[in-house]
């Protein structure tokens, strides 16, 4: 959306605010405005370049590059030890993808049409890989929660390695399946691509000031949580499940919801869908192997994270069996999406 | 099913048994088998009243007050203090809705039937609407049981408030939905409607009659409930959960296993779905609001009313995917119910 | 798997080494790669008398021994007091079935052939059947949490020999359902059966002889379970649901996965998830009745094994719900299921 564009105006203006170390809360809003726009230009370079890349090397690009902007967040409150709000931030991008955004567009779309049809085989294998990934994320979660918290030292720091290297290693796999094993399957949308806007050079270009940007900001962004979670009792929970997810994806997200407008179903599901797999399988594993170089983070989600995300796939799945979406389901979406974010706002 | 009419002199049996001050087990019994006949004659004239209202708001006065009966027990139950029987029956009037009546209904249809067949598309809006219900029942009582019970105070009264809100826009919502933008679905049943027995005056006068006598029956019905759990050794949570539901629905129910008889498997499904469906969306927010008069219920069921709520819906969204049924898949879910009756007869 | 044969070997070698008393995980090894090939044996002489006693009273036979090692290995188990090695047993079996025997089929068959077909009718009552048999089997396991514990003697007892006897119930019916009244639809796949190999005669021997040994076999590994998990310092639970299903069922695992290397996956899936079936609604309910003959033995799970035996159903409905199956849903299963077992390891 063009309209995001003006919202870099936040860059100068949040690194002022920081500079001159004025209140808090307002830095926190400032570099958030200022990350919106910048994830979306990062996505847009990633786009052309995979362009130029082709089919394949493009595929894998636009997948693995698609949440940077999550990762650059979640990478900084890391290192600031917020491994709460990191992991609200991963259970909450994947919540806030199924629930939210596919809400609204199928919301946005089914005012529009009265029903949306979608590539059912597609969806389908991306929603019973989400099953599995939430699965391979519960067990751990489960054995942990079922043993003295005393036997749980090195040992579970290494089914933390274990499962995030299962989860990479699937996440791979599951790129030669839709590139090259059964790259027919996905072969259907790629109708109408226009020429890119920018040269590669200027692409590259563009993605490496956007990405060193959004790392600027996003430090900016995490340092401004605790005081920011003080100041309005807010819990850093909620910070990390419902507005990083947000200030993370609002760019991704308006493109998916443009898409449902235009009738174009099986782009929104994708990207929604999509988005949360590579959440799970890429982003998590990333952090979890990044999180050895200073304090091992483990891979444990507490219960309500766990039954939200559960509950998301479930609903996914659903949703996927019929190959069809109407506005009142989209309504659905968007009501487990709210009582879940007042849960956690009145917490 | 006219046979139940006979049961109509439990009325003045019941009546003139509370007014002697007899043993409040005949009491519990007797008013309990008032209430069976007199939930019939209301649902008759209910339907009578919708002939004559035309189409939408005939769908609109059925839908709402089909499960009027339970509505008023448990307004009565809740008036009383027992809590823990109203949310039971509410449970209960689910479970039993998707194991039992379904089960009789694919049972009893199956024996005389090979394969019965429903018109899987409705069904299928029903049954997610069901998941999406149940969902959202169960996420603030997972966030209730994960924050240490002292926070737990007026915020935790507005998040009932909350989602019974989000609830009843639903279900308003859903009949947007069915009424108007997508009646069509929903056009195909209506075939043979033949003309109503009753006028329009002797209906609302029935249906008045009806209602006072319910009223009162219900009142009777629950003061008996605390004696007779003591007398018999029965938990308060059996009652709530397995008898109040029975009693509530035997005419609603015998219906829908007529019809499965009659192969008439889309009638019987929606009845059992359609009414578990109501119960979440409508009696319990009308519950939870009319509780604000005197001391507020909050909206948290125990976990094993949600665990039995959860795969009774898992059950009904597997059954409606394939739009068939057969006698062992009514075998099947009755065996579920008898497992949940015995567990909570011997708790 | 012809090759397995070699193993009989181990019959002898396993019975000196017991009578020598040598190390104890030696005993271990030996005896459990004598069941091996002794579970295959068996397999085979049921199948062979199965043909000769014709279509229905062949398939009873080949559904109720199918599973006889299992019994016979839990049996011993059970009269050695070892009632978590037992339990575990019989949810790793069922575990292992649907994720290791199912993942290796789709995988090594969705090698060959890019996408593999099968009956998606037959698989769906048999993967419906096993989603209510796993929450019959839940039920109880919940009322048992969520009750205190002093309140559960007798009563508890009570309630699982119920259970018990509603799964064999069902399990009766079910074989009603597919040799009487529905047995149209399973005729499919029964056309290019091969006259057997032995005579009535030979197999009612090899039969007799090979129930013997496994369960000589059986004894002796069985009493090697306790030295064992303290010399290698693993836990009980990792034995019975890893180790003990895989041994178990390892004959007839070779067959699932030559089935798919086939291309006929309808065979692969039904060994896989009809297995599991009988083992919930036949030799659990035969377990729990024998129990009742020394110590009573209760149908409660733990919490970690219910959760993976749900997953893992959950994962089969998941699966019939399309006909299809391909490379990528073979891995993900092979994933969930290393993702369990390395749980159980490190625990």
């Amino acid at each position: 959306m063009k309209i995001l564009r003006y919202l870099l105006i936040f860059i100068p203006i949040s690194l002022i605010a920081e500079f001159m170390d004025i209140s808090q809360p307002l830095i926190f809003l400032f570099s958030a405005l200022a990350i919106i726009p910048l994830a979306g230009v990062m996505g847009e370079s990633t786009e052309v370049i995979s362009y130029y890349a082709g089919n394949r090397i493009g595929g894998f690009l636009n997948a693995t590059f698609g949440n940077a902007t999550e990762l650059i967040i979640a990478f900084f409150a890391m290192k600031a030890g917020l491994f709460d709000v990191v992991k609200a931030s991963i259970a909450g991008s994947v919540i806030g993808n199924i629930l939210l955004v596919l809400g609204l567009s199928m919301l946005v779309g089914g005012l529009k049409y009265k029903t949306q049809y979608f590539n059912q085989k597609v969806i389908d294998v991306t929603a019973s890989m989400l099953l599995f990934a939430v699965i391979g994320l519960t067990i751990p979660a489960i054995f942990t929660y079922t043993v003295a918290p005393t036997l749980l030292t090195t040992r579970y720091e290494g089914l933390s390695v274990l499962v995030a290297f299962i989860m990479l290693a699937i996440y791979i796999l599951s790129m030669v399946f839709s590139f090259f094993t059964h790259k027919d399957l996905y072969m259907v949308k790629s109708e109408e691509e226009a020429a890119p806007k920018w040269s590669l050079k200027k692409a590259i270009m563009v993605l490496v000031v956007a990405t060193v940007l959004i790392g600027i900001e996003s430090e900016v962004f995490v340092g401004t949580v605790e005081p920011m979670t003080k100041v309005f009792g807010l819990s850093q929970f909620f910070v990390g499940i419902i507005l990083v997810p947000i200030i993370g994806n609002a760019a991704e997200h308006s493109t998916a919801v443009m898409m449902a407008y235009k009738n174009k179903m099986n782009v929104a599901i994708e990207i929604a869908l999509g988005s949360s797999l590579q959440i799970i399988l890429f982003v998590t594993p990333v952090l979890i192997f990044l999180s050895l170089l200073f304090s091992p983070m483990s891979i444990v989600f507490n219960t309500f994270e766990l039954i939200a995300l559960i509950f998301s796939v479930l609903i996914a799945n659903r949703l996927a069996s019929d190959g069809e979406s109407n506005w009142l389901e989209g309504v659905q979406l968007i009501a487990v999406y709210i009582i879940i974010a007042a849960s956690f706002f009145i917490l």
